[in-house]
């Protein structure tokens, strides 16, 4: 059950048997590797276990080896790029890479990423491995349609919405917002009865897709955990991203929301990272601009604090902490 | 049929269902790695990917996973239990391995080699992995009733033996030595037909053995690209080694076999490494107890440079190479 979900993933995303596909996540000690490489292979098509690392080797088994797809984090072809073009002086489209799978972290949904993988590497960049570690490896993916990800874990999960503060049930609709909650149909060991994965999803569409799925579909807005209160306004820390990334070279898309105190919250003070150093009535312009932006998009009251670009520590995955709680409980 | 014949292999040697067994081989582009922990999962074992490194890590695995068994080269336990000893100050044996399951390299034919590992780590020390990678991942295991290798490729391959030098057939029986030849008898992809393997083979047994199996057992001789004549005797790197490995501690086991000169050859110059640094007058009589040790087992003149210790070049595998050819062909 779990490769035919995540097969039906990587096949909605466009991987056929044709594809010969090089695999680079980790295949240590995580789901990501050995079950994403039954979950590739389950397609029909050719996979080649690379993992992490060596990228000037890998770049040499994609030309001989003739590989047409690559599974990978998002943020590693940004990383390859530089080594192909700089280092090994190759245009990234005449390594002749069709199709991008991409999962692991967030970063695909952002359309200005993707657009700029796909003009890079000459690929379709698909966000092709949603799934949750505790549950199911791989249950949803984009289609060649729309970039809206599918639920493809009918038969494996009943998957349901709930109210992350109150618990309570929430309708399966387009438009809910919710902290989704599965329970396993069908498990050998451990399964698990209204599992609540902390993820919070709104709910896309429940109609017939016009790829034919009939699946519903959603988007990930954050982690229930990440969630803070804003005078009753929900905010996550993925949708100040966003809009952060649309202010790009501006800002580096860092931040940080610092917490000094218990809730509630009558506005949040967050730091970001500049794009580059500046005189300080730029700094004040670039402050009013940041808070006046989340304000319109997200509707609650920001105080904008700025740093220098890298200032903001990453962790060793290449992810932020974005949530600092600097008050003791 | 690939991981049929690799199922066959690891229960053979003692896998079964109730085992936990942690997979540390590479998992990089190499049947090793994905191919193998197939293998492993078809006898029904649960199998963690560990792959190679982070030994620290893999020591809390085994113990917070609780672990029973271990799937790497000979040579990693070696180097493990100088860790878990040193480092960690902790007994090998508390770990819970019961069973070694090892392939990859040579090594555990010694049986000096073996017992150490038994009696060091508690566990089981199972040659059971033996395979060509152009032809299949793993189809030779030992049982648990005697230590020779068990063919275990019937349905899968044609199992023939040949005079490497005039490529003659030679009969499958008790005493043959001979290069192994195979033939695909179900392949999906690129099926070869007397493939020549170059691993020279000694057949141990072609009637049943105790444990019940019948096909032929064996063990390996040497590569016949590594096979030297020396006045009409076919000698083999592994024949030699197997002599030095006897004498441990006075010399360290390493040593390169120098040829000069095109064949024919009268004798053999070969570097050995000496345990330790000695005076003249014992290095004199090293040499000689090699040599004569060198014509009572094998049949062949030997004259022996003595070197101290570390001097003979490991490759990165920990492989030495065992044949040097100093002249231009």
């Amino acid at each position: 059950m779990t490769h035919d979900c995540g097969a039906r993933a990587f096949w909605a995303a466009g991987l056929r048997p044709y594809h010969r596909v090089i695999h680079c996540l980790n295949y240590q000690l995580w789901m990501g590797g050995v079950t994403d490489h039954f979950n590739l292979e389950t397609t029909g098509a050719t996979v080649f276990p690379f993992g992490v690392g060596n990228s000037r080797q890998l770049v040499r088994v994609i030309r001989e080896a003739g590989i047409n797809a690559i599974s990978s984090t998002p943020s590693y072809p940004r990383y390859l790029e530089g080594i192909v073009r700089e280092e090994l002086g190759i245009d990234p489209r005449d390594l002749g890479l069709e199709l991008g799978l991409f999962g692991g972290e967030p970063g695909l949904e952002n359309p200005a990423y993707r657009q700029r993988i796909e003009n890079t590497w000459g690929m379709k960049a698909q966000n092709a491995n949603y799934g949750v570690s505790d549950v199911l490896c791989n249950f949803a993916a984009v289609c060649r349609e729309n970039y809206q990800l599918h639920f493809l874990g009918t038969g494996a999960l009943l998957f349901q919405l709930i109210d992350p503060e109150t618990g309570e049930d929430l309708p399966i609709e387009e438009g809910t917002v919710g902290e989704m909650v599965l329970t396993h149909l069908d498990k050998e060991a451990q399964p698990l009865v209204r599992y609540r994965t902390s993820d919070v999803l709104e709910i896309l569409g429940v109609g017939p897709c016009s790829c034919g799925r009939t699946g519903l579909r959603f988007r990930v807005v954050g982690r229930a955990d990440d969630m803070v209160h804003v005078k009753g306004i929900n905010v996550f820390p993925n949708g100040i991203a966003r809009v952060l990334e649309s202010m790009v070279p501006e800002v580096t898309g860092e931040f940080q929301i610092v917490l000094d105190h218990p809730p509630p919250y009558a506005h949040l003070n967050i730091t970001v990272e500049s794009g580059a150093q500046k005189g300080a009535e730029d700094q004040e312009n670039l402050k009013e601009r940041i808070a006046m932006k989340l304000k319109e998009e997200l509707n609650f009251k920001a105080i904008i604090t700025l740093v220098p670009p890298g200032s903001i520590k990453r962790t060793e995955m290449g992810k932020a902490i974005r949530v600092v709680r600097t008050y003791s409980c």
